[in-house]
């Protein structure tokens, strides 16, 4: 049985070391794929949005999930059946629900309370070693979630909201979701909205932030940009991303997931 | 059977990639952990104190460990087994013995000196890859300690130092043990330390580092603390860390392990 | 069947857990190590020397390698079969070559064209999870080269060029290849090149950057110089390496892969 697994903990400390190694003491076969560590520190919305983006690229499994800002107060802690046949573990804020309605919506939700799933002395601020893991593995050895604990309302579960961006004559207002390690930086915008716009490939735009402006062009792909150029492109996850060939827009552009940017396009 | 790992090495170049090849190579059925590989670098002692919190939360196995500032000198290689059956390979600096003490005891210890364990050509430089990664192989496949070298005199083991707190009428000078992601700030202190000065959750104290003093309260969790409030809390290896709430307290107190504070507590 | 993995993807964002997602959702019993996924953005030439110093410590299976700055252009991708049995799948820039070469030579070499094994969506992008992991996971699964794609004559392959050391009486201009977490620079010089300059174990010489001139000495080991000392010794892989003991060489010359340095030689 697949765990897949996604955290803020970085890989810096020993939490995901840790976790892996109270999945071994209770599921010994059960083999683990790290989908990443390197949430923000506490951004669920971020968590959630990576963890939709990946789980159609992971075999079905339990789905393990940990950013956890409530650790410690009276956040449930949840594991959640979907309509696909994907079992989810993590807390109750939202994090695991885009994926799960994503692939085929909440059949089944469940509150961890049973202690008999859980480790013998659970802390106050470390239920990814002392719950969630656990729980995770006991579900991968076939678990019901039943007796995990009692059902909750799919209804009454804590939701995040994803931003919507602003889609003005000339003007889209939007946000940064993501900037990875080669400084691209992934809006809350998919290619429909840029065409609604009226923005298509090598379509001229400026991008504005912090009340300076910025050519960009929008691109199918790095290769037809010429080095140094400003890009929008549509990522590998189809959402439109800022990026420099050759080049990192992050150090031009010095904006953070939850930022927002101003695109100004041509006026037809 | 499981072997973990934990190193000084960092993820960003390919040490820790190249002993996972060598185990493989050695024992293809080898189950490897990683329990991290953020040790800074060549901190024994920080290595031994995650080595010992962490072996409680791992399976049973060969438990790899690699801090290692004195390779190319005269240092000995070590494989111990403790009471409880955990095999032990790691140099003879004090890395391994807080872990193998807390999990029964050494029992039996030798010393890496047979080449048939070994990579063909061991390096001046890189014994992980070619002195402890081999022999944790060999260990796993069920090599027995007696043939990989001579026996030890566990009581002539090199060992490390923890700091001890001083505890003084109104104040407690603790030690900075490590610092995680999030800013939280472990110290040499538990519980009981803070209740002998008197301390219990709730109590107003005053934190002092290079001349400043900031205020802090004693707390149970996070959510016990208003936003951007300096907290005293049992983190979950059961130290005193010293933490703010939706914050970073390395970013107010910049200190790094090995650093001192003095906590002032309020005479009774 | 093991499927070893390298990139400059990095581990802060979901490229490399997604990779390991799709190999999985292909070859569920296939056993993936990470060599490493810190090569600098882009830099091939690192990532091809990285493989092939390390590939000798790695079992015999699939090599996986993606630095890839020309995905989405007319660059091509790669399978291929070297002398010694081992595959690589990677793109055509000549990331491959060098550990393919050190391992018995090319025996054959395949253009990846067939979508059968790819993901049924390739983005413009992202070939690591489309394109390049889903062929390795085939190959591992058994697919022969021939069903992935036509061959290429490997003459035709695209090749980086090592930069060679100077060599003049006195004097050795090198390039830094590498800088590891430790700050050793490795530079692309080997214990012949320093030998034909007369330095041996002992030597005093000078390094040259930036204007500014550094005493060191050649050493065999970390623990043949004093602390702080600046020392040039053969590392692991048997490069020569420029190290602090106990200390940073790149705090101390401010050095990145690419650069060079001139080492004064003691004339005879």
């Amino acid at each position: 049985m697949f765990i897949t697994f996604l955290s803020d903990f970085g890989l810096q400390d020993e939490y995901v070391g840790t976790c892996h190694g109270v999945i071994k003491l209770i599921a010994p076969e059960a083999d683990v794929i790290d989908i990443t560590h390197g949430i923000e520190p506490q951004r669920v919305l971020q968590g959630a949005l990576v963890l939709a983006n990946t789980l159609p690229y992971m075999p079905t499994g339990v789905h393990l999930a940990v950013v956890d800002p409530g650790v410690g107060s009276q956040r449930r802690a949840l594991a959640l059946l979907s309509g696909d046949g994907r079992f989810f573990v993590g807390p109750d804020n939202g994090l695991l629900l885009p994926a799960a309605e994503r692939l085929g919506g909440i059949t089944a939700a469940h509150e961890l309370t049973n202690p008999e799933f859980a480790l013998p002395s659970v802390s106050r601020t470390f239920h990814g070693r002392d719950l969630f893991a656990p729980a995770a593995a006991h579900v991968a050895l076939g678990i019901t979630l039943d007796r995990l604990g009692p059902p909750l309302d799919p209804d009454a579960l804590v939701r995040v909201e994803f931003p919507d961006p602003e889609i003005d004559p000339g003007a889209i207002r939007a946000t940064v979701l993501d900037v990875d390690r080669f400084g691209n930086l992934e809006l809350n915008l998919t290619r429909d909205h840029l065409q609604r716009g009226g923005a298509i490939a090598g379509t001229q735009v400026e991008l504005e932030y912090l009340g300076e402006r910025y050519y960009a062009v929008v691109a199918r792909t790095f290769a037809d940009a010429r080095p140094g150029e400003l890009i929008l492109y549509e990522d590998s996850y189809r959402w439109i991303s800022v990026a420099i060939s050759e080049g990192s827009a992050c150090e031009l552009l010095v904006l953070a997931p939850g930022d927002e940017l101003v695109i100004h396009l041509p006026l037809p």
